[in-house]
């Protein structure tokens, strides 16, 4: 395996130091240039960076020279990853797709673009095609690939082999959201010991768009929507990592009982299985037997945080099933979730 | 007013030290008799209790000597309230009904009794008539009223001005219950702390009943239970006090705006406002406008604990209104609640 | 008794609403102006602020208009509390004082002026009279008396009964703060949540200098600081409210016991007992029998938050004594010690 | 190396699952039996523990079928790994070691006895000479080694440099120990969420004299403890893993800085260093240089848990040094702690 160049942009916030985390010993992708504001370029990064991450920094990245996001600056980068903040990823990130290099992308701002993919390797593999269909360089070497929101991940996810055998017909869930998906400092202590917020702003508009496009149908390079109604309510709890989501879900073809719908969680094979993906976890969908798990404490972390935990599944007596999803925010649903993509890029051939 | 010699069975236990922490200073009710199992019998409540409360022990219970919870060990009361555990529960209270002493009950067992008003003073006051078809004995001296499950209190109030002015058809919720809920000891730290657990043993099938019985329909002395269904999914987690539920409801008349409907909470008047109830809170439901209330650490204790807070009501695209609502689950929910029913029993003229 | 118009200097900050919160219903003093920085004046008091007592805002303050702290603006009040950062306090305070406006400061800036009262009404309420050296004015219409840290009130009147009796020769303790001690939004939930951090910035001098100062002899108007070393390790605690410390003590004189020590605390009367000032706890130390006791969740809150909580006494086999303090980081410790003072103040006939 | 087949006793209480967790590939040791009381025997480990560990119950553990303690049950390990609790862990580890049976265990009962050494590897390698002094057998085949309770581990890992340098005189110090400490169900969470509790039945007895016999010097076979006082308050405070001590020491001879004492914890080479044992760690001692570190929720797991972490350290003003010490209280403080004693008695060839 050729080994890639790799940047981070945004490499000094909650996500960016993620990614550093996360690509520590990657068999494949080497980080050879770290992107952040001009506040921070120039200095190293061990000095620009305030580390959050309880493992140490790695010693290999500490001295690297942080740089302006810049395509300029990160010409020689086989691809970035940008874990860039909404309010910059967008100008930045075209700039960088306009320049000929591929970025895979955290930030939300291309995730509604029809010719961007919006991408679970495990759930919409396929969608990698609509970036034949970008026009950001003529010769195709720069384009954009973005993952998911971070609940709308394990909701995927979990609704997937579901929407496959029974249809969906419509989705009601209620998030409890970790503290660390508000980056960092994110929510005051004050706010969230003891309590719950029963709010996220901006969240729930997310969760309820990202599902239907994740499992529309791409025919002939163009992507149809699927059509179902979602209706989220976001709330934070003080957990520090793990998602948890309570959800409920109406078919259109009912399935004869609660353990025929278990049995295909457990029978459930990924679409990228034989790809051997080194990020990839062996089950993208784990079903607790027990109706206590998932919790996100003890599971959150299960599979180096790249499982989708499912259980408690159940009929409903309004509509049809219910049952709980938990995944790692800030792993499976964002800077993990972006490294399988780049994963699935390669083998495919894109990178 | 003439001051009521009351006792507390079950004193010992979590809900009964809530009884004698909200009977200090009660207008008309004085604590005369403590009852518990017979390892405390003998013992004067300070040495036989492990108080939990953060208000110190009154003074004036410290020194009473804690009896059994046996009829005739309590025949100088004018009635009891109890907390005991519903393995004893039942068997207790009917001992106390059938020799002529009335039962304020937080337990579960008599709940789901047609004779027992299941009561929620601002919900459905008019229940208490069942006690008339009681027959415990034979001059009906002595008879059990009982108060709902502490998530079926804040449901029941929230849906209550929605059921009268719309009709509900089908209820989902997500709870999400306070540690106070499971008593003392209760939830281990190791379990709870940062970790949210997706299931509470027993509780969801008293949250799909109790609201039916609740707001059902009393005629010639005969309950009819309101007949939609109700699906919940309940979580515990790190809070102290405050029940907080995620309900989404299907209505059977389609309101205009979520603006018509949270006018109809501004609105809403309790039908025992008149009644001047010592323990009544002025807004049994409180509308808060911030989509970021209510919260439990914040809200929990308004009002002495006997408020329902709702909040963030807004339009559903899958059912019709989706909203969040709040109640202090070891007070509105259990103790306080318990007070409030026998304080409308008074006025009523049943005590 | 005649009624005192306050001003309240940094009143949208986290210690200005607790001033507005506690002086609700204050029987002597009525909340007249408000100032805050440049930002918020001209806005509504609700405008402002972002209200994070958990009390509601009193309406009767929702509606003031917010004042850019100049003492012009001020020149109706009685007096003002400041609740001002120390970044701003020492010029605004120095420029009410100069103007004739008595302040009764929370801020550490003139903690340290040998002119400036440091004052715990139990403790050294003599010390106002230094009040008479301060040459803000030539009048003496304007002065400054100050709080202490909230640290020093529980560390310093803990000790103020072994050092009347037995000579505090040293001094080691251990704090474990409350969150609240660092403001809003303050702490991050990412850093404390499940955590101890073992340090704070800046606090460790406060707490080695202010106690000498309390603990000091004012003769001929001449305030002498005691000269013991005092030795503090401050740490946070994933804690809303309350400063628990443990406290080891080096005596000149040896006690009998430590149940001569805890005898001491028992019978101990406050010098300003019989002033009866209507914020002062009737146990302005309250000692614990329980090992087990004070906590910070069960405690702070005693007595308003005014009481400091004192357990665990045990001969130590390396100094003297071992004990525990807690206080209320920002009623005892800040806010509500601010309060007494003026209270204290206006018995004196300073106000 | 060959292959070591051991035994558990206390198999399925939480100290009991995390040496099950950490033999886990273990290089040299075989879990080939486990032990719990007669309720468990005969029952399946998967039946008979409430698995708490975050990480899944390992297949290989799932099947094996529980015995009771007795050495005749064991009579095919080649040593047993001792997580009993103190009510029975006496009479047992006496039977066991009497049938010819080496028990290192983690249980507090041995640890006074002065043929028994009470170990830290890297602390005290040479007492493990005591062992040749028991008695349980004529030939010596049976044997106890303890390890130390889970504060006295970093407490003395920490003092160990200072009291070859310059001599320990004296000790205080406060814990905040975390709730694993307390096993399973352990501390209810109603005791300590958003709280501290300054007081742990039993704990600072421990603390106070199982350094001395760490520290102790063995010459001919005989212990002789170091003699220094030391005096501990050990509270509770609401953390997951992680010991955490504010430690203030007197020395006999007085280092030149803080930077002196710094440079000699960087520069401590463990006594073990050159066996290479599987469990040790790189580091068994980390200074920190931030005053910030360390925090049990960043540095509890590092190096697997077996490090302890040091920081803060600076000249005191009433005694000579003070600083924080914090290790993972249930991995280094408990189950690897004993792990490596066994490790270390391999090498030295008494296994």
């Amino acid at each position: 395996m050729p080994e890639y160049n790799v940047g981070i942009l945004g490499a000094t916030g909650a996500v960016g130091q993620k990614f550093i985390r996360l690509l520590q010993n990657h068999p494949w992708f080497k980080i050879a240039a770290l992107g952040a504001s001009s506040r921070s370029a120039g200095k190293s990064y061990a000095e620009a960076a305030n580390w959050i991450e309880s493992a140490e920094l790695p010693s290999s990245v500490a001295d690297i020279v942080v740089k302006e996001c810049t395509a300029k600056n990160f010409s020689d980068v086989d691809f970035v990853f940008s874990g860039l903040d909404a309010s910059v990823a967008g100008d930045i990130e075209l700039a960088f797709a306009t320049a000929g290099i591929p970025v895979i992308s955290n930030a939300k701002n291309f995730r509604t673009d029809p010719t961007v993919p919006l991408l679970i390797p495990e759930v919409n593999p396929d969608h990698i095609q609509l970036i034949d269909t970008q026009t950001f360089t003529k010769d195709r070497s720069g384009w954009i690939v973005t993952n998911p929101n971070c609940v709308a991940v394990p909701l995927t996810t979990s609704l997937k082999p579901l929407h496959d055998h029974y249809g969906i017909k419509s989705v009601i869930l209620t998030s409890m959201q970790a503290i660390s998906g508000a980056g960092y400092p994110g929510v005051p202590s004050l706010d969230i010991l003891g309590n719950v917020i029963p709010h996220i702003g901006g969240e729930e508009s997310k969760i309820h768009a990202e599902p239907l496009k994740l499992l529309g149908t791409l025919i002939n390079g163009k992507l149809t929507h699927a059509s179902f109604p979602v209706q989220a309510t976001a709330t934070r709890v003080p957990v520090i990592n793990g998602h948890m989501l309570s959800v409920t879900v109406e078919l259109e073809n009912k399935p004869a009982s609660e353990d025929e719908v278990i049995e295909r969680y457990k029978n459930w094979v990924s679409p990228i299985k034989e790809l051997d993906l080194p990020s990839a976890p062996d089950f993208p969908i784990y079903y607790h037997n027990s109706p206590f798990y998932p919790q996100p404490r003890l599971h959150a972390d299960s599979e180096q945080g790249m499982r989708t935990s499912v259980g408690k599944m159940r009929k409903s007596n309004v509509l049809d099933l219910s049952y709980i999803a938990m995944a790692h925010n800030t792993v499976r649903g964002a800077a993990g979730g972006a490294i399988l993509n780049a994963e699935l890029l390669v083998r495919k051939e894109y990178l």
